[in-house]
């Protein structure tokens, strides 16, 4: 498989695109009733099949310790019958969950007599590609389904056995139900430029989605010719106004910053109003500190926080997804707004303040998918925001912005009705 | 400024992109009748430069006579006074139409007591490549500017003098009304490699839309790292049922295919249904041959229609944009369904029948933006949706879908208010 040429690459590519092709009607087709059974039945045959996939998984789980994968990373890929249950549990969770297709959104006449109706459609096919943690293959299977789009899924290399076993279960589920098991296709080759050529399946790939990491998602950006939704990179910033309630601002930073490191939405870069730089600064050193969080501040952080790093430029603008956190001074809201504009990437920034003049200019003017007033970054996520799933965090403008449920895995279409009408 | 390297090309994307975005957060805080009033103050400009537009579009026009430009498009680059008025007229007419921007889209709290607001926002930053309409120009600043985004326009070379004295025009009056310029820039640089760059301006520019012909659209999806919506092209089908009736069938038919011919809504491709071929393939050549269309079609077509040409495998998946039409029998509606999206662009497809369950299947299973009963596919067209203007036609299903109004040039945020909220 490694040697593959790019035809072969190409051909195999186009057969699967041709195959979730022809699924597509089909799932357009079912009731929202076969979906959630068909759901409920992957489920059950993961959990049964267990022992099947915690061996696959084995195979993967050493070659990885043979190939030095870190410790976190390792942690990501094993499945346990816990997690297996749990990936079960999260098909059985978006079974309960309403299907938006089908929705009438808007229904109007013309004056001509037309009658206009915009109803919501599937996609169509979705490609995936993600790294190496097999709970988000069977997530994409399931927010993909339940939506009635087909799935192409490019999994990450070191999970390639745990990726091709769950994929069995499901399609042996899905054709006892007597579904195309074409709904959900794993990519088999695992040639470096397979990658790259799913980016451009443009006649066969409605949407394309990254899920994973910055260098990924930068990869997909750059070669992709399907439309993507980019997701996940997250400079989260929160701004301590000279209004601010010290009671409140010290928990929403510890929260924001230390209550998951790894994550888009945690807190890298602290602005605080220079008014109360004397106060505040040494409270939050003293938080951040009991916390093991290292502080890279600018002069006056220095001053007032004894034991913070000098900040360099750089470290404004970086996701550290760790221990750390960058901290400025500014002279000014509009100093604030003007340098996370700058720094930030349209994920999730916060203002701590009491005064409501001033959070509802920061709420304006700063562009992000979601800005705070008075709570932590944290907060922007799909469940949080009561979607009751997530596929990623939007950091783009165009079609969806901030936490993805199902309905932004949907299009829509218009459908007219006449009775003759030409255009004079 | 043909030679330029590339180095200097990106520094002065960058500059224009720089001050895009500096121009931006003024745009986002301007009311609705500020930028009313700019729209209007904006066609009086041009109107009163009547002369000065002339003397450029002359220059252009010229130039392109020289160059042996065709005379369709020599058309199009022409200005007149009646085509400067109109220019205006369709900036004040954008001035009246209900301003997107601010509107709040969906608000709820969460049991932990956090209000999420979803606002409706400018997208930010809009480049925009076109090919030689001054007309076009004027449009991509008005309706940009009416949804409070920055607009930088990249237009063909050929019309470079022309456009270069609109966009000096609305800039001093945007100037009188002290609203930022930088709203709307031209890139003046007409060195080939600008607009590939331009294309990759990602950081400075939120969403990319190409208006132009296939070539153009096929280049920016395939170059562009910025999010683009792909609009226009269009082959269109309309399948006459069996259960068709005729005497609307005809007419629909003739309307569809030679109202306008050069447009992306008009009908490419006929199917007919087998057990009509007797009876209505005749009237059919004899209603298109009137009209001086060449009919290219299959052996049953030829056979009756005497004066057909036949029709290669090719023929189906062209976009004519001329007096030319494929012609082709299929034996049920599910053959026709399984043409259309195999050779559809996605963008406008229709159905004659009197049969209500055959237009509902129809309806529910072409892949198309449109989806057409018993009318002419040149309906899709945000005008005659009730839209009051149109950005163009989508034929992606991310984002927009179909005629795109002013609500497709923006996005959403969301405005998260808490008293302290912190994640457990």
């Amino acid at each position: 498989m490694e040697t593959a040429g790019m035809t072969e690459i190409n051909e195999y590519l186009e057969s699967l695109g041709t195959k979730a092709q022809e699924a597509k009607s089909g799932l357009q087709r079912l009731t929202t009733e076969e979906k959630n059974k068909a759901l409920a039945a992957s489920a059950e045959a993961l959990v049964k099949a267990t022992d099947r996939l915690l061996a696959a998984n084995d195979k993967d789980y050493q070659n990885a310790q043979k190939d030095g994968m870190a410790q976190g990373l390792l942690d990501r890929l094993k499945l346990t019958p816990q997690r297996i249950e749990a990936m079960a549990e999260g098909l059985r969770q978006i079974a309960d969950l309403p299907d938006p297709v089908g929705e009438l959104m808007e229904a109007f006449d013309r004056p001509n007599g037309l009658h206009i109706e915009k109803v919501r459609v599937p996609m169509g096919v979705i490609g995936i590609i993600c790294e190496a943690r097999p709970n988000v293959t069977v997530d994409a299977f399931g927010l993909g389904f339940k939506t009635g789009n087909a799935v192409i899924l490019k999994g990450g290399t070191a999970a390639f056995y745990s990726n091709k076993a769950i994929t069995e279960v499901i399609r042996e589920a899905l054709a006892v139900q007597r579904i195309d098991e074409n709904a959900f296709q794993l990519i088999e080759n695992n040639d470096r430029a397979v990658t790259t050529a799913f980016m451009r399946l443009k006649s066969h790939v409605d949407l394309l989605i990254p899920r994973g990491g910055a260098g990924l998602i930068r990869s997909v950006v750059e070669n992709s010719t399907i439309p993507v939704i980019e997701t996940g990179t997250g400079n989260c910033h929160i701004f301590v106004d000279e209004t601010a309630d010290f009671d409140k601002a010290i928990p929403i930073i510890v929260n924001a910053k230390t209550q998951r490191i790894g994550v888009c939405n945690a807190c890298e870069s602290l602005l605080i109003h220079e008014k109360i730089a004397d106060s505040f600064l040494p409270l939050l050193g003293e938080a951040l500190f009991a916390k093991q969080v290292e502080i890279r501040g600018d002069e006056t952080v220095l001053k007032k926080i004894p034991g913070a790093l000098p900040a360099a430029e750089e470290d404004y603008g970086r996701e550290y997804l760790d221990l750390i956190v960058s901290a400025k001074t500014v002279s000014s809201l509009e100093e604030a707004i003007t340098h996370i504009n700058r720094y930030n990437t349209g994920h999730s920034d916060a203002i701590l303040t009491e005064d409501k003049k001033r959070a509802e200019k920061f709420l304006q003017e700063v562009d992000a998918a979601c800005v705070y007033v008075n709570a932590s970054t944290r907060f922007t996520d799909g469940f949080e925001f009561g979607f009751g799933a997530e596929i990623g965090i939007s950091t783009q403008k165009l079609h969806a912005r901030g936490p993805m449920g199902l309905k932004e895995l949907t299009s829509y279409k218009y459908q007219i009705t006449g009775n003759g009408q030409v255009r004079p």
